[in-house]
């Protein structure tokens, strides 16, 4: 198991700023999306890059932990999700077919059998994690099949065409999961890790921080990627790590989403720092932890909209800014080409714009 | 200049707060964009909102004051970025492209006489404003003229079937104009209203806030509203205070760009504040005082990119989020429809998604 993940080329990242600078606008002042722009030439390599074949994938499992009462929601909400994803009328599947985005569904080990569906890529560890107050939630055998098969995943969507990849998941308990995940690899108290979730009440948080605890307490000692993976994770966590690893491996842009999907790119960082180079950060969400988690992967998120439904849908949400960074850089005039002076009163200089 | 705005339905907002509530996602999962789900609904009295033919109209006119050295750019620009938008190289034309946004620039008093163009819509009331630190920028007839002028191109939109408009501008020397109305119609000091426009460095700003101060003093006690407008703002932004108004009476959903275009929806909302209602708020931007004048208005924008560009940039750049919102409304499944159960583990109740 083995990703090589070249770094990004510093030159071409000048390079691509040099030619965002000569574009008919004040210097620096498309804000964020210049950044965005130049990273995805960067992975791509490319002067003009752009998103071909954006792909959507989602990992749903189900959760032994979530038996502990960490979730307002039945595990069976789980399975239930993945059919409404099957069926298009979850927000996600609302919010691909407005961006042109592919989605895959993938069953990493949902507590429930699913007959065939186009949409469907069924290929479940088990049915569900054991829980972890009681020992493990999985094998490391598990953890190395899931990381595999999640790359595998990546690396059929990267063959058909895909150049930008959002990761989402589903899953009953698996902000627990993310959290524990979180406080074991950062050293954060779990308090500012854990958050509401779905929508616990105060009482139902507190319960949740308590239980938690008790699972970091079980699993003392336990600090190594792979080991806090099994330990404590879960098996869409699992196939996520291998997928956004597969990723970067193979310069397909990543558009990471919230707070469970940051865990597992918090884990496949640690197994490979290089990965986060390849990542644009879509959101910010609701979740309590996803702010501190995100400054620990050293991200500045693209949208801030309260968001707090996992499934991909903050990625899917910001794809159209990508999308948009990319065309800038390639459809803009710049300042020789349409003829507009510059702040020297220079006849094709420096910048331009409403001041 | 009668401008009927009706109040929204507060009781048809319930109704489209509870259809969201019924679809299958946590309660107020998808944050801000059920505010803006719900808000279009109400605006155009529907409960499946849709955005159908969105415009952008971008008014450009050049500032007397601009010859004070308010910018680092010389008025020149401003004639040159209209090319621009017609040649379709600046940022806003390949923003619109990108997003179906229909375009069309308005010279409202650009220095400089342009050919016929399709997107060119060539009304100016004069070759510039006079300079306010002399005496008034406008008359108060040149403002009636602009605010009717606004008026009758968002109409011609709007019976062409416009259901949403991005109001954009150009002209240097304009985040001057657009301070000045700021300090005088809110009475905060103008340090905390201008900024650095295009890019002025801190000496340039030192200099833009001293005499920006001087042009207050000019008009000490020009207090209302069109008053104001007259003595210190400027074509364009009058253009767009009539624009804004004509688009809340005819039920227009209004996309409200950066500093400039807020600082001319602060004029319209003291001539009718119901104005403020039509209006989706699509970002922050970079320039000093906007933050401030988004709290005076009462906003929460969609985006903060550090974007400082104008032009209806950031308008531009947040369509496809209040596309999505109204999509989510429409074509979510309940969870009746999905059979997915709710906290209390019901068969078709309250909430679902990752916990």
């Amino acid at each position: 198991m083995h990703f090589d993940i070249a770094p990004l080329d510093a030159e071409l990242g000048r390079a691509l700023q040099h030619k965002l600078d000569r574009k008919t606008k004040p210097l620096g002042s498309l804000g964020m999306l210049e950044t965005v722009a130049q990273k995805v030439g960067q992975i791509q390599q490319r002067m003009d890059p752009a998103i071909a074949f954006p792909a959507m994938l989602i990992f749903a499992a189900d959760h032994g932990l979530a038996r502990a009462g960490v979730s307002p929601y039945p595990s069976e909400v789980t399975a239930q999700m993945v059919q409404n994803f099957l069926a298009g009328g979850a927000a996600i599947s609302v919010l691909c077919r407005a961006h042109g985005m592919s989605l895959r569904i993938i069953n990493a080990g949902v507590n429930a059998s699913f007959a065939p569906h186009a949409l469907l890529i069924d290929c479940p560890l088990a049915r569900g994690t054991a829980n972890s107050l009681e020992g493990p939630a999985m094998s490391l055998g598990q953890v190395y099949i899931a990381i595999e098969t999640g790359a595998a995943v990546l690396g059929e969507r990267a063959q058909l065409g895909a150049t930008l990849v959002g990761l989402g998941e589903m899953g009953i308990g698996n902000t627990s999961a993310a959290a524990l995940l979180m406080a074991r690899l950062t050293g954060e108290p779990i308090e500012r890790c854990a958050g509401r979730g779905t929508g616990l009440d105060d009482a139902g948080l507190a319960r949740k921080v308590t239980i938690l605890q008790q699972v970091l307490d079980k699993h003392a000692g336990v600090t190594e990627p792979l080991d806090v993976l099994a330990a404590m994770g879960g098996f869409e966590i699992a196939m996520m790590v291998g997928a956004y690893l597969a990723a970067a491996a193979r310069r397909v842009v990543i558009l990471v989403d919230g707070f469970i999907a940051s865990a597992a790119l918090l884990v496949a960082s640690r197994i490979n720092p290089a990965v986060l180079d390849y990542c644009v950060f879509s959101h910010c969400s609701d979740e309590a932890g996803h702010a501190l988690l995100l400054q620990h992967l050293g991200a500045q998120p693209l949208l801030r909209l309260d968001l707090r439904l996992g499934e991909g849908s903050g990625a899917a949400l910001a794809l159209p800014l990508v999308q948009a960074a990319c065309k800038l850089l390639n459809e803009m005039a710049s300042f020789d080409e349409a003829g507009v002076s510059d702040s020297d009163g220079n006849d094709a200089g420096g910048k331009a714009g409403g001041a």
